[in-house]
């Protein structure tokens, strides 16, 4: 038995194109991301590679674009589970900042740092402060443990427990399952299955738009490391592009 | 305690515009349903009335007018429900039928007879024709068991164990509940919250788009009869065209 598994990035976003730090902040879906999204589901219909279940963080950018690309697809009558796990790495004190802004204020060395590293977050948000998600009703039940920055160690961390409770028991009882995500927790997803390096995780980017199906065997590993994109052309021109993303 | 239930019909869907029995067959919805789905979601906001869980049924124009609401309503991340038990009614061979031409192929009498009355069904769909269901992914675990023709009695049946089972355990955990579904498995909802008799419930129509508010109290037993609408005013006037459609 394999099991079959679909990464989808969320398309742009009004803050992508501003080329502001997002994080938390739940902005929604620019007309080009909308174009993305639709671009998804065409290639999942294509493909007949078609979700059983569909999992997504709790902000919007991911929800539109899993909406979008179910109905094209018409598979948008499907069980949705959501959960704040799933959502982008917590940019703290950069959220709302210009990425180019940030870049000459602090130099590429603490922007890479920041943007790039495993390890080390950004400063922590000011609570109460305009993009800091403390009184968002959504985030109720984690209280004080609601995140004020995160690194990409931390989002694994929160990640894993996600996977393993709600993603493997979907597919462990044979559905196709799509997660629809973002730039990082899908990076944290992509490490735990190919078993990227701390250090190598670095440099791997992840299109947005183009669904990633990764085949599993009976331990839930790849059979198809790195997985398959279903657009491969686009992908690999799309990645090159998301590297230089804040140049 | 009191819990809060929200009732909400999909907007015009496009066979409501062109006036044809639609049923199971899943159409999108018009650009006007589209609107409807967009105010809809603006009075839940405007009221306060917000949403921390959603059931839907499998149809199309039911989740775009859950999903848009809750954008609007900034409540789009809430936990989803779907289930076919709150699909709109079987129209039988209907389906796909233009209702001004059904109603002068059978006459005044039959067509309100299969329209309002509540035990006659329409006849069965034939299996495999253009507008049934039987090859539908959707319904594959209902087998046999999936409906060819349904009365508004059949509704209520099929309706109440879901009501029972998953409604109810979320109403009883202190959630507001949104409903998103159809003018028939919304009239089946609202003859049993209301204890409505089954040749009185052939008068009520619920409008489209406009958000019903049900109080309830302890014994889940509407303080509100009958639901408030919050926009009353609209629903007065938009009741009255439902009663005279197909004429």
């Amino acid at each position: 038995m394999t099991a079959t598994l679909v990464l989808l990035r969320h398309g742009e976003s009004t803050w992508n194109a501003k080329n502001l730090f997002t994080g938390w902040v739940d902005v929604p879906l620019s007309e080009k991301g909308e174009a993305e999204a639709k671009r998804g589901g065409e290639l999942l219909r294509e493909n007949e590679v078609l979700p059983d279940v569909l999992h997504t963080s709790l902000l919007r950018r991911a929800i539109s674009t899993a909406n979008i690309a179910l109905d094209v697809a018409d598979r948008h009558w499907i069980p949705v589970r959501r959960d704040w796990r799933l959502n982008e790495r917590h940019y703290g004190a950069l959220q709302g900042k210009n990425k180019k802004q940030t870049l000459e204020t602090y130099g590429e060395e603490q922007f890479m740092l920041w943007r790039r590293s495993y390890d080390t977050p950004p400063p922590e948000i000011e609570l109460g402060s305009e993009f800091s998600q403390d009184s968002d009703p959504r985030y109720a039940d984690l209280g004080d443990d609601t995140p004020r920055t995160e690194c990409l160690k931390d989002v694994v961390a929160r990640l894993l427990p996600y996977w393993e409770s709600a993603i493997l028991p979907d597919l462990r009882s044979g559905r196709t399952v799509l997660v629809a995500a973002h730039g990082n927790s899908l990076r944290a997803l992509v490490k735990h299955l190919d078993g990227i390096s701390d250090s190598d995780i670095a440099g791997l980017n992840i299109p947005t738009g183009i669904p990633l199906r990764y085949d599993l065997d009976a331990d839930f590993k790849p059979t198809n490391p790195g997985g398959t994109y279903l657009d491969p052309e686009a992908a690999a021109t799309a990645a090159a592009a998301v590297a230089n993303q804040g140049r």
